[in-house]
C-alpha cells in the first residue's frame, strides 16, 4: 500500500464511515485495514478516524464482517476506479488466505444468527455447539441463556485484579459501597431510558408486584438516594445489569454485563466533585497500566451556547446535539447531511457548527472561545467556559490534567446531563499514538460504552446530572450528582488480550505450596504437613489420592504455577526433614521439619 | 422463674414444639424465654432445644410473634394448670411492658402483612412507610421489590470482611472462582427442586427463550460441570439467588439473598475431599471468631442401613428420613407420631429408630454401632461406619476434628445426597455453651439454611452428591461431588450483632488522612496535598467546599473514623510545614512538608 493508495482511502473516508458504504463495515474494511497496519502513524485524519474504529475490533471480530457487495460511488469517477483496484487486490489476497484456512472461511460465510453461536462457543471451548435453546424430544440442551455466559476461573482471576485496582482507587477517595436488588419495581425504570425501554427484561407476573431487571446502576442509585433521603454520598457500585438487546457477542457485548460506577451526590462547590471524578478516571486508567489515554471533556452549557450562537433554533438543541454525538462513527460530511436533511438545519448554520466541533485544546482553546465573536456575548457559552477554566485549574492542582483535552465534538447521548461531560479514550494497540485534530472518535451515549459496546477505545464516561434524583423524590427535592461509569467489560477484555500478548497467565488458584509424597504411604504425612501450613496461613494443597505418582504431583504444581513443592518420602521421615523444591528452577533443599514454616515464610515473599 | 416452673416447661416442651401449640411460636414463647434467660445453663433437655430455637430470633423478631390465643392441653390437667398460671404471669408482665412502650405494642398488634412492612422499614430507617408497591394516581411509590432490600455502606463493610475471610480460606485450598448467569434456561431448573419449584422466579416471555432466575448455586454448578465437560474442579461461588417465597423478613429471610458455596468435583480417593470440606468449615468458622461450634456429621448409607435394620420397609426410607430431619424443630414425640400416624410405621419400628437417633459421639459411637446386634450384619450400615471411621482419621490428621460430632439424628432433607452429610451449629449468645444429648437441633434441608432460614444456629451444611452432574450430561457421565454451603446471610447478621454488642462500627470508608484547611483560602494547598498523598498511595479526602469551617472538617474526620488529619493554614504555608493531628488522641505535631509522606507511612500502620 503506497502513498497514492492512502490518498485514495482518505478521499473515500472523508465522506463516508466505511470503505464500501456509509452504514456497514465489510471485508473491504477488514482487508484494507490489515494491509495498512504498518503505514498507520503517517496517515491522514479520516483514515486515522476509520483506523481507530477498526482497531476497536479484534482480528477475529473483523474476520466476521460480511463480504462487501456493492461499493457506493464517491462522486468522483477517478477515485471510484482507484478504490476498485485497491479492493480487487484485497479480495485476491483474502481468497488466498481463505484457501489456507478453511475453518475461517466457514465462519465467515455463516448467517448472522450463526455468527453468534460460533462466538459463544468460542468462549466455552469445550462445549459442543447446540442446536437451540429449547429441548428437543425431552433432551436437555446444555447452554446458558442467549447473550449470557459463564465466567471461567482464568477469567475470574483477571476480573479480580481489575476490580481490586479500581476499588482501591475508589477507596482512596473515601467512597463507600452500596448494593441494590437485581430487580426493581417496573415503574422505577419506566420513562427513564426513552426508546431503549424495550430492552428491559420484565419478570413474569406471578402474582404480586410487577418487576424488571435493572438496566443500569444510575437509575437504582437515584432511587436509592431519593428513597433514603440522602443528602450526600460518594459511592461505588459494581454489579451486572441486563439488556434484552441483540448484542454483538462477536464484539464482547452481552445481555448480562458488569457496570462499575462511581458517583458523588451532594451540594458542593462548583467543579470540585467534577474535578475529583476526572482524577478518579486518571488514577484508574494509570493504575491499570493501559498505555496512553485521553480524557475528553466538554460542557453541556457550552454546547447549548454554541448551538444558540450558530443560529440553531432552541427546539433543535437536543436533536442537533445527538447528531454531533455521532461524530465517533460518522464523518463530518455525514453528520452535516443529517443536520441539514433529516433535522432541517440551514446549511450555513451547520457549517458554522462544523467549524467549532473540530476544535480541541486546553486553556488556549478556552481563550479562543472566550473571545470568539459569536460566543463572547452568549451567557450559556461563557458560563460553560468559566466552569471549564475552573475545572482545568483544579485538575492541574490534582495532577490529573496531563491527558485532559477539551473537545468540542464530545456531546454524549443521554439527555439527563446538565453540566460537564467527559469520556476517556484509550490509544491502544494498532492505533497511532498521537491524537489528530480530526479524531472525532466519541461515544454514542453513556449506556453505549458502559456495555462495552462503543467505538474507538472508549473505556469510561460520565458527567454531571443534577436533576435525576428529583425525578424520584416525592417533593422533587433535587440532589446534584456527578459520576463516571467504567466500561469494565472492555477493561477486562483489554487486560486479557494484554496477558495473552505477553504470553502470561494470571493464576486462578493462589496456592503457595504443594505437598507431594515421593513414595507410597505418605498420605498421613502429607495431610499433617498441609494442616501445619494452613495453621501458619500458608495456602497448601496435596493430592486427594492415597498414593499418587510422584511425577503427576510435580506436574500438577508446574501446570498450576504453584511456586514451591514440599516433598517427603521414607528417608525424609526418618531424618525428620522435608525437601523444599522451587517449581521454576527445580532446585531442592533439605529443611528440618521444625524449621519448615520459618523457611517458607522467608522464601515465599520473594517468589 | 423457679425450679418448679422449669419442670412444668420441660413437661410441656417434651411433647410439643412451642409453649402454646405444636405449630407456631407466640408471645407466650417470647415472654417466657425472656424470663428464663438467667436460668438457661441448668435447664433440662427439651427446654434447651426450645431455648436454642428461641435464641435464633433477635429480641425485635420475638416482639413480632403473634399473641397466643388457645393453649393446647398437654393431656395432664395439673401441668395444664401450672402452665396457665405461668402464662398469666407472662401476660401481666407483657402488659406492663406494653404500657411503657407504645410503639412496641403497635408493632405487635399489626397483621402479618404489616409486620413485614414494619421490619422492612426498620432496615432503611430514613424511609417513610409507603402504602403499597403500586403507584397511586401516577405517584411513584419509592420502595424496593417485596422481599428485597438495599445494602447500605455499613452493611457492605461487614459483608466485605466476612467475604474476605471466607475467600481466603477457599484460596488456602487452591479453590478457583467461577460465575454463572443470574438466569438459566427454565428447563435447567425444572425438576430439580420438587415442590419448591413453585418458588422459582420466571422471566416474562418477551420472545425467545424461557428463562428463570437461579434458585441456588448447586444446580448451575452441576450444569457448568456437565456443559464444560469438566473432570475435576474445586470451585467457590458467592452470589445471590432468588426464591419467590413469603419470607419471614422479621427473621432476616429475603427473596434475594447470598449463597456461598465451596464444592469439590472429581473422582478422588474415599473421604479425602469429604474431609477437606469439613476442614474448610472448621477453618471458616474459626477465622470468623464466632465462638464455640459443633460440626455434626452423619452418613446416608448408615441411615439407610439403620432404617433397614430397624424394620422400615425400603419404600419408606426417604419419607422416614425426612421425618427424622424434623427433629430440629419438633420433639421426638411429634416425630414418632408422624412416623406412626402419617407414614404408617409400626410403633415398635419407630421406637427402635428412636433409640438410635438420640445417639452421638465419635469413634466410641462408631464402635458401638459396629458391634450393635441389629447393625453388625447390615452391609449399608457397616459401609457407612467404615467411611465415617476413615473420615475421623483424616480430619484428625487435618486437625479439624475437635468440634466434630457424629450425630445419628442428622438427616438433611434433600434427596440428592448420597454419602456423608454434615451441618455446623453455632453455640452463640444466650444459648447454653454445652451441647446436651437431647439437642436435636438440625436443619430441614440444605436449602433452608442456605437462605438463613433455619433453626438453632445452623451456619453451614452440605454433603456428598454423586449423581447430580449426571442428570445434566447427555451421556449420563457422572462426576462425584461433595460440597458445603455457608449460611452467609446468617453469618453477616451474627457479625453485625457482635459489632453492635461491642459498640464497634466497621469503617465503611477506608480513608487514612483528611486534609483540612485551618483558615480560608487553603483550597489550592488542600488539593495539592491530596494529590501528593494519593501519589504515595495514601487514601486522602478533603472538603469539596472552597472555604469549609475548620471545626466541620475535624468533625467529619471524627465521625468517619479517619485516623489522621493534616491541617494547614497561612502560618504553616509560610513555614513550609503542616500539622498532623491524631483524630482519637487529638494530639498534633508539626511536620515539614517534604517529610510528610515518610512521616505518615511510619504513623499509619500503628493506627
Amino acid at each position: 500500500m503506497n502513498e497514492q493508495d492512502i490518498a485514495v482511502l482518505e478521499a473515500v473516508l472523508s465522506c463516508r464511515s466505511y470503505i464500501s458504504s456509509s452504514s456497514n463495515a465489510s471485508q473491504a474494511d477488514a482487508q484494507i485495514y490489515g494491509a495498512l497496519l504498518d503505514k498507520l502513524p503517517n496517515t491522514p485524519p479520516s483514515v486515522v478516524r476509520w483506523a481507530q474504529h477498526m482497531a476497536s475490533y479484534s482480528p477475529q471480530q473483523r474476520q466476521l464482517f460480511p463480504q462487501h457487495t456493492n461499493v457506493q460511488s464517491c462522486g468522483d469517477a477517478k477515485v471510484d476506479q482507484q478504490l476498485n483496484s485497491l479492493l480487487q487486490k484485497a479480495i485476491l489476497k483474502q481468497k488466498q488466505e481463505s484457501s489456507k484456512n478453511i475453518s475461517t472461511t466457514t465462519q465467515r460465510d455463516v448467517s448472522p444468527a450463526k455468527h453468534e453461536r460460533v462466538s459463544q462457543n468460542s468462549l466455552s471451548p469445550s462445549r459442543k455447539p447446540s442446536k437451540s435453546g429449547s429441548s428437543k424430544g425431552g433432551k436437555l440442551i446444555l447452554k446458558t441463556a442467549k447473550g449470557t455466559r459463564d465466567y471461567h476461573p482464568a477469567e475470574m482471576a483477571v476480573r479480580r485484579t481489575v476490580f481490586d485496582k479500581i476499588k482501591s482507587v475508589f477507596h482512596m477517595h473515601g467512597a463507600v459501597e452500596i448494593e441494590t436488588p437485581v430487580f426493581e419495581l417496573k415503574e422505577v425504570l419506566t420513562g427513564k431510558y426513552g426508546e431503549d425501554s424495550k430492552l428491559i427484561y420484565d419478570l413474569e407476573d406471578q402474582g404480586g408486584e410487577l418487576l424488571s431487571l435493572r438496566y443500569d446502576l444510575t437509575v437504582p442509585f437515584a432511587r436509592y438516594v431519593a428513597q433514603n433521603k440522602i443528602d450526600n454520598i460518594s459511592r461505588y457500585h459494581i454489579a451486572r445489569v441486563y439488556r434484552r438487546d441483540n448484542p454483538a457477542i462477536t464484539r464482547g457485548r452481552y445481555r448480562e454485563f458488569y457496570q462499575c460506577d462511581f458517583d458523588i451526590a451532594g451540594a458542593y462547590d462548583l467543579m470540585l466533585p467534577d474535578a475529583e471524578c476526572l482524577q478518579v478516571i486518571h488514577q484508574v486508567l494509570a493504575s491499570l497500566d493501559l498505555g496512553l489515554f485521553t480524557i475528553k471533556v466538554n460542557h453541556r452549557k457550552l454546547l447549548d451556547g454554541l448551538f444558540g450562537a450558530c443560529g440553531v433554533p432552541i427546539e433543535k438543541f437536543r436533536s442537533i446535539c445527538s447528531a454531533v454525538d455521532k461524530l465517533d462513527k460518522s464523518s463530518w460530511c455525514e453528520v452535516r447531511a443529517e443536520m441539514i436533511g433529516e433535522k432541517g438545519l440551514d446549511e450555513a448554520v451547520a457549517d458554522r457548527i462544523g467549524e467549532y466541533v473540530k476544535l480541541n485544546g486546553k486553556q488556549d482553546l478556552l481563550n479562543t472561545l472566550k473571545n470568539d465573536d459569536r460566543l463572547k456575548t452568549n451567557e450559556d457559552a461563557q458560563a460553560g467556559i468559566e466552569e471549564l477554566e475552573l475545572l482545568l485549574q483544579y485538575t492541574s492542582l490534582l495532577q490529573c490534567d496531563a491527558n485532559l483535552l477539551i473537545d468540542m465534538s464530545l456531546a454524549r447521548g443521554l439527555d439527563y446531563y446538565t453540566g460537564v461531560i467527559y469520556e476517556a479514550i484509550l490509544q491502544e494497540g494498532q492505533v497511532p499514538q498521537q491524537q489528530q485534530e480530526s479524531d472525532n472518535s466519541k461515544k454514542k451515549s453513556k449506556k453505549d460504552e458502559e456495555d462495552d459496546g462503543g467505538t474507538v477505545g472508549s473505556v469510561a464516561g460520565g458527567g454531571r446530572y443534577d436533576n435525576l434524583v428529583g425525578m424520584f423524590d416525592p417533593k422533587k427535592r433535587t440532589v446534584p450528582c456527578v459520576g463516571v461509569s467504567f466500561g469494565i467489560e472492555r477493561l477486562f477484555a483489554i487486560q486479557e488480550r494484554k496477558l495473552k500478548l505477553q504470553d502470561r497467565k494470571l493464576r486462578s488458584r493462589l496456592t503457595s505450596v504443594y505437598v507431594a509424597g515421593v513414595c507410597k504411604g505418605m498420605l498421613h504425612h502429607r495431610l499433617t504437613l498441609c494442616a501445619l501450613l494452613h495453621e501458619a496461613e500458608i495456602s497448601a494443597e496435596t493430592s486427594r489420592k492415597i498414593n499418587p505418582k510422584f511425577l503427576t504431583q510435580l506436574q500438577y504444581a508446574e501446570e498450576n504455577g504453584i511456586p514451591l513443592v514440599v516433598t517427603i518420602g521414607d528417608s525424609e521421615v526418618s531424618e525428620g526433614v522435608v525437601n523444599v523444591r522451587n517449581t521454576s528452577t527445580r532446585q531442592e533443599e533439605k529443611v528440618p521439619r521444625d524449621q519448615l514454616i520459618q523457611h517458607l515464610k522467608q522464601l515465599l515473599p520473594q517468589l
